[in-house]
């Protein structure tokens, strides 16, 4: 015989996450203060759906040397194909592009919102995302960077991460690019070269400066055994790369002085090394300067950075999956992309951004303890004792009203009996709960019971101590003064 | 020779829009009072993906009869289908059924997401809109439908609009079976006629009563020539299910009492009918049986409703596109979906929910007047009036010192002059701009000229009024005093 009841298997899809009541909290409190910083900054909200056409979004992502790799794509019915942003800098290109006309110029912009990547999801690697961007759009100069770097870092401190505890770390790609072209890098055929030792360069964090210098050269093994082929550069090249990342020094004018020395010769690189001069002249003007550092190893993973990159690190230690301590790291960053607007229009349309990943993000203020994660105290819930209908219009209108009155609450509508609504109760965090059997309905009162303190008082007698001075856990009121003392009940587990 | 300058278009795609800055800030505040609402029902927050699992969303889109058409589906790369949600009540099926043992029963929450459908797109059709729904989980008593359509009235009144303007409807979908049972329209085979007459009966708003009664029997010619066939019922038949959806009277005893003879002879009928008397009497016990009215025309499209079913209408007149005033119409509804979870557990889980589309609600705000669509104040714009680092410095640290007073400021980044700067600020919404030429610079004073008392100025010069009493829309001070000066002009255009 067919069986007809097969069921489906409830279940989320790889990659992806459902959130709760104190997640979503604690988001929209941390998104709200990023808000209020931008805002500060003079930015202003703009929101892009989650598809574009395919051909708008182009093919940036990190890493990715296969078009289209990574992203949720779909035909349309009029063969057009539509994919799902991978991030807001290539949506608010097109948006820019396409609002040419009307918008402010410079125009400058922030934006929330879900980013999706087809990729195999692992710990911690989701395949939808969100991300927090601001964005000037419309001007070359450097102060539109500088302004995004200062509110970076004004941006951790209103979260409540301490000064020291961050930094924003500053690098120009005009600089790496004169590097590349003092050791003969430049042009088309050496594209996928440079891209290595871009990739090289990443790694500093990971591997050192020792292990760069491997990758730069032959290649390098790694513990496990893998072999990472190498730029093969020449010896003198890999030294120019090296002297190139490790120009950092105490102050931004000894890295400036070191790094205009590294590129001499190469007047790309000394652009670079104006504009950073420029923006930590800007820095310090606003009281920036230990703030924000000019750090010559900032590269960014993106090819379309076109100047100042920039990226926020969190320094304080975390342990990491295998036991050991390590700083938490990045959790933005961005840079200048002079080119992605111009893909749409004829004419220059210079831009700058900054993105935070917002999970990677809270995960650190979870870390510092500066996120409330803390269930939220729940409804006062107004138990079914009879459920005959006149005794639920009784219960009924006693939940309008403890509402009208402003008070969160709610009638029990399960079908269970006393002790399974007590155990719901407990499980919402109720803070109390109104009771009405058949005896009190008769002499127009209700119990009520406070759940917060009942839970005290029980801590306290297994404690053997004295509960006399202590408030009652449940008291008898008549039914026209429970709001009042519900309201008591509240203002009493507010002071504790 | 070919063009290597061939420009990508940028478009949104068809269906799809983007949001400005003032549409974001009205969304917001219309949603945390809807928020605020369902919170003070002891509601709480949940969210879920956009993706799911195709089986899992099962095939319950209105008025689809092919499976799968109006959803956007992707195949994973292990051959699942995966689909973007087209409603969040499916996603909460699926949530609830996967957390079914952590969760507190009945579960209450909300949730607020955009939901999609692969649909060709019109005026007023989105393919990515917003819901904001509400649902509890887990129990039969019609005490939380009726909670549900108590909490939609308040919403309506919480976001200003009046008692009066608005009624929550709600009839009883086991009424209806009764009453196709009662024309013989029981059973499996029956199917396809039922959805006919319930499609039918959908249309009573728009064609009358005796539209429907075409559609009944032989069907409809409507004015463009278009045949729309009918269910073919009997002259009995159809004078039943007429007088099922006539059975609507002044208040809501006299329609209980009307129904109950419609359905006399059907147990399912009756049922519905208790049910209907359970909820008006929690109704009347709260004091909301004015704002909520037993309706037996309300039908609600989507078949896996079973029980109560409810819609919030707005009484209002508007202009419709072809210039006639009709009333404005459904922004929300729900009803109780009892087989919904049940299909990934093998014990009955009933739920019922309530759904509110956001954009359509907006609108109806806004044709209200109750969603402040105004620009808000833009930033204090300072102007780069020279543009060597030293002038450059000096302007970064006024920018740095409002913005540390909590001035909402920004250092104009753009390449132009004078005069396209003061368009910028205009257009900005700024309340003012710092001005420091070289001449303020050597006096260490700043010009402040403000544009809101600028432009009453000039307005009232052209209206050949006296402003010798008005304060002077340009000031100069002593940098030192710049701060406090925007402060005395803001305070001042707010008191305006």
């Amino acid at each position: 015989m067919a069986d007809r009841q097969v069921k489906t298997i409830a279940r989320v899809p790889r990659g992806f996450v459902d959130r709760t009541s104190a997640e979503l909290d604690a988001a929209e409190k941390m998104m709200s203060v990023i808000r209020s910083v931008y805002e500060l900054y003079g930015f202003e909200a703009v929101e892009t759906p989650i598809f574009e056409y395919t051909d708008a979004l182009g093919k940036f992502l990190p890493d990715q040397d296969r078009p289209n790799a990574g992203v949720f794509s779909i035909q349309d019915d009029d063969e057009q194909w539509m994919s799902l942003r991978y991030d807001l800098t290539a949506p608010l290109a097109r948006y820019f592009a396409e609002n040419f006309e009307s918008l402010p110029k410079p125009y400058r912009s922030y934006r929330v919102g879900w980013v999706f990547r087809n990729e195999k999801p692992g710990p911690g690697r989701f395949r939808q995302f969100m991300q927090f961007d601001a964005d000037t759009v419309g001007t070359p100069t450097v102060a539109a960077d500088a302004e995004i770097c200062m509110m970076a870092a004004d941006t951790m401190e209103r979260l409540g991460i301490e000064r020291g505890d961050y930094v924003v770390r500053v690098n120009n790609r005009k600089i790496l690019d004169g590097v590349l072209e003092l050791i003969g890098l430049q042009g088309e055929n050496n594209a996928e070269k440079r891209l290595t030792v871009l990739r090289a360069i990443d790694k500093l964090d990971k591997f050192g400066s020792e292990g760069v210098k491997l990758l730069l050269g032959k290649g390098r093994l790694d513990e496990s055994g893998d072999f990472t082929k190498g730029a093969e550069l020449s010896d003198e090249a890999i030294a120019k790369v090296l002297s190139f990342i490790n120009a950092g020094a105490d102050n931004g004018e000894a890295t400036l002085a070191n790094l205009a020395k590294v590129v001499e010769g190469s007047s790309r690189g000394k652009e670079g090394v104006d504009e950073l001069q420029d923006m930590l002249a800007l820095f310090t003007a606003a009281g920036y300067e230990k703030r924000i550092k000019i750090d010559p190893s900032v590269v960014r993973g993106l090819e379309y950075y076109t100047g100042p990159v920039f990226e926020v690190e969190l320094l304080f230690d975390v342990v990491n999956e295998d036991g050991q301590k390590v700083v938490f790291g990045s959790v933005g960053g961005g840079g200048r992309y002079d080119g992605l607007v111009s893909r749409f229009r004829s004419e220059p349309v210079p831009a700058t951004g900054f993105s935070i990943g917002v999970s990677r993000l809270m995960t650190a203020l979870k870390n510092l303890g500066k996120l409330d994660l803390d269930e939220k105290t729940g409804p006062v819930v107004v138990l079914v004792m009879d459920k005959d209908r006149t005794s639920l219009e009784r219960y009924q209108n006693m939940v309008a009203r403890l509402r009208n009155a402003g008070i969160r609450s709610e009638l029990y509508v399960g079908g269970s009996g006393m002790k399974a609504q007590m155990k719901y109760a407990d499980r919402r965090h109720a803070p109390c709960v109104i009771i009405q059997g058949s005896q009190e309905r008769a002499e127009n009162q209700v119990q009520i019971k406070d759940l917060v303190e009942g839970a005290r008082l029980s801590a306290e007698i297994e404690d053997n101590k004295t509960w006399r001075e202590s408030r009652p856990a449940q008291i008898t009121v008549d039914e026209n003064k429970m709001v009042d003392a519900v309201k008591d009940i509240l203002a009493a587990q507010d002071r504790k």
